[in-house]
């Protein structure tokens, strides 16, 4: 297989596919809209799965898992909820195949017909409300903190690739609280983990805000999200929490005895974060080489490559990289020696450029004589001839610097690419030409902004946390506003 | 609710139904035999999670993940195991809801058909393989080691928690070989794994054997098997590894370019390890107080519980028992302090042993001014007064005990229950009576197979990996039998 790739500027969308089917880290599947997550890429979500599940441990929360299908009826409870999902749901209606009569194959049996039809989740409030029925009774009850690592189905029409998959994998929390407050601050709480989880080990700002009525989880009084800016200029919604009120208490009848004997509704939250945050993490970082990885996610984080002509040179390398490789392991650094001789160094070198490593080795007769070795940077695509002496440490030094480089250069183009406009000519010329966030005054109703999403593609991603009140008008229809909000065209 | 269990002598799965329910490990949700894994029942299959994940990688294997939904067509393309798969699939026809015409609800819309049915995966082999014909094509790109962690659906009719549920969660490997040697060595590699971690780990021994024809997995040319013992003398099939020969690859033309440039099919190994687990690890060890954990699986192995009056004696016991749980969580031991206020002593001693934690420590203010602690094991019911001093060691050294003890107390009950007989009248006799394994010789015919089951609902649970050679004469039909193989009723 060819390792080039189509360039970021010749066509992105083709770039972005490419990486990730040559990078090895999935593939569409017979399946239509359904992707195979391959071993490299499967690596990447174990390792976002172990810190985002470290952090919702160290804030309260235990995993449980609920089933996969949910009876039609549960999920038609809550209407907003129904309205929202109906249209994308894989639905179950038999439970047997069978030859059929005519012997030419096998066929759904009509006598195995379920008396209701069951969906598969695409969320699992409900199955998971009706649970919590049965667990809540009393204030002593609450509040119950869970996270389920699940599957969902949603019958996406146009997919592609983590970011929009007809099934994906996600971690989708389902908080009971006694308190509306409480509950407020629990889903805040959540938007913060994610953020955080961005920012630290993605290597990828974030914006944290709120979205708009129009925008907001189907059966959500309010939802907190994190958003991304890609390298095309476009948003991507990395992870969204949400306050529920007590629609699903209500649809569900859950209700619990408080502490001065009062029977009461529960308040909810849900949130999630998926799969599709390793296309955010490929858009984010990635080059015209291919993948670009942060360290902290990067499932081989140094490669070592031997530079040899005869198999007495290979061995004295090996000896060498072995010795080296003990030192390296001990800082908790994930090594892959690469000592196949039916590649080429110059095809490894290629190879692992493209799968993102973050620091390759190369180490030759010459090093071995000079005590040195040649460490290359896949961030900046530098090298340099290093001391074999304190290897360990210049490699963890160098891990951290690659780390805090792609954030600090993902921040620099997300900050160039957040631009204030006062006029819909500015918002238009900004969006088509530069791209990024349009932070513009909006008169608050769901007209304007179903109105400016016609108009230009574009929709509020969020009204920012730290956005400040300021008087001003609104872009499109010049009615007063307190506040700017962030638009943006988003995948 | 109250703590007390049906005694396992007055009805044993009566008894198993309710330690699973009073320990809070699952209970039935409202979808039909699919039930909800409650956080302390999930917090035992991330502990088997954690340690098969670290064997399966131990031995080369890496995570992927493949599509939920199976297209019909591929699922019919290997005979045997269509033939055995499909009265049991939950089949998804359509993709779409919508308001009903006559307002009156939700229903399926007929308009959103699918062209092709997709089957909800009962097992992966058919999806994987067909991934795998696009992977391979020398012998280079071989062998392919894959595990997954997924659920997995199969209609079950009568269904009962953990041990038999419509969906389940699991692992299952698949892997393709060269040469037929390599596969057959990698399925028994796998049945080796899972042994291991049986009795290492669930301190559950198990008896490694081979299936008979009529009991191998549909597809397989060869089913290895691990059988544990529980209490009422009934096996539980604990976990499968096939040699699958090079049907699937047939099935899906999945050919690859030996060494010496021939055109070949692949060999196939599939090995898989469910949540029945769970069920079969509280049937080898709990008694009529609840729950019996070994140390190596219990989310929690030591709780800590406060003898008080007082305000002030509870301050200096807690101030006391924060000093030793650093010391003891500092050997890896995971600690529980309880200083609820609104529970007796009484109903937390009671609390878990129902669930099963394997040490408790109550210490009240006599403890404190002679400097010692009670120490309570849950596995003998016994209680000693230990010091303090050195606690971590006394913690780390019980735990220990605890493990080998119900390893030991498993074996011996499981070795009283291989009976050997040589009549029908004495097999018969040992089923109803004692119950467990029968060895008896068997003609090797799947008709004598069938008649002794239809005769005793005893199935051929295994040949033993070390049935040794032994001429005798079939227990049924008096033809001659070189080996003994090992009869059992079964979960």
């Amino acid at each position: 297989m060819s390792k080039k790739i189509t360039s970021r500027k010749e066509d992105y969308s083709k770039w972005y596919n490419e990486v990730v089917i040559k990078a090895n880290l999935a593939e569409n599947s017979g399946v239509r809209g359904m992707m195979v997550i391959k071993p490299y890429g499967y690596a990447i979500w174990e390792k976002m799965q172990a810190e985002l599940d470290r952090m919702f441990k160290e804030t309260g929360h235990e995993n449980a898992y609920f089933p996969l299908l949910i009876p039609k009826s549960y999920f038609s409870k809550e209407a907003s909820h129904i309205e929202g999902f109906a249209k994308e749901c894989a639905v179950v209606t038999h439970y047997r195949l069978k030859n059929s009569e005519d012997g030419r194959g096998i066929v759904v049996d009509e006598d195995a017909k379920l008396e209701e039809e069951l969906v598969i989740r695409p969320t699992s409030e409900t199955i998971i409300w009706d649970s919590y029925r049965r667990w809540i009774e009393s204030y002593r009850d609450l509040p119950i903190l869970i996270n389920q690592w699940a599957n969902v189905v949603r019958w996406e029409m146009r997919t592609r690739l983590f970011l929009r998959t007809a099934e994906f994998l996600w971690q989708e929390g389902h908080t009971a609280h006694a308190k509306q407050q409480e509950a407020i601050e629990e889903a805040r709480k959540m938007q913060g983990v994610y953020a955080e989880f961005a920012e630290k080990y993605m290597a990828m700002p974030v914006i944290r805000g709120t979205k708009t009525e129009s925008e907001r989880f189907a059966g959500a009084l309010e939802t907190y999200t994190i958003e991304a800016l890609m390298q095309d200029g476009k948003a991507l919604q990395a992870g969204t929490s949400h306050f529920l009120g007590q629609n699903f208490a209500k649809a569900f009848d859950v209700k619990f005895t408080s502490k001065e004997g009062n029977l009461e509704y529960v308040w909810a939250t849900s949130w999630g974060a998926s799969t599709r945050l390793i296309g955010g993490l490929v858009m984010t970082h990635s080059d015209d080489q291919g993948l670009v990885l942060p360290p902290r996610l990067a499932p081989i984080q140094l490669v070592i490559i031997p530079i040899y002509k005869s198999e007495a040179e290979l061995d004295t390398i090996s000896d060498k990289v072995r010795e080296i490789s003990v030192a390296i392991r001990a800082k908790g650094v994930s090594v892959k020696y690469d000592d196949r001789d039916a590649y080429k160094p110059g095809w490894k070198f290629a190879e692992y450029e493209l799968k993102g490593v973050p620091l390759r080795i190369a180490i030759g007769p010459r090093d071995i004589e000079n005590g040195t070795l040649e460490i290359a940077r896949r961030d900046t695509l530098s090298k340099q001839v290093v001391s074999q002496e304190g290897i360990a440490e210049t490699v963890t030094g160098l891990l951290n610097e690659i780390q805090e480089n792609l954030y600090k250069k993902a921040l620099d183009f997300r900050n160039d690419h957040i631009t204030r406009v006062e006029t819909m000519e500015a918002f238009i010329e900004v969006l088509e030409g530069k791209g990024g966030f349009v932070s513009a005054h909006w008169d608050g109703t769901p007209e304007t902004e179903e109105a400016i999403k016609n108009l230009t593609k574009a929709t509020i991603r969020c009204i920012p946390n730290d956005s400040t009140e300021e008087a001003g008008n609104c872009v499109f229809s010049g009615k007063p506003s307190k506040k700017r909000v962030l638009f943006a065209k988003a995948y």
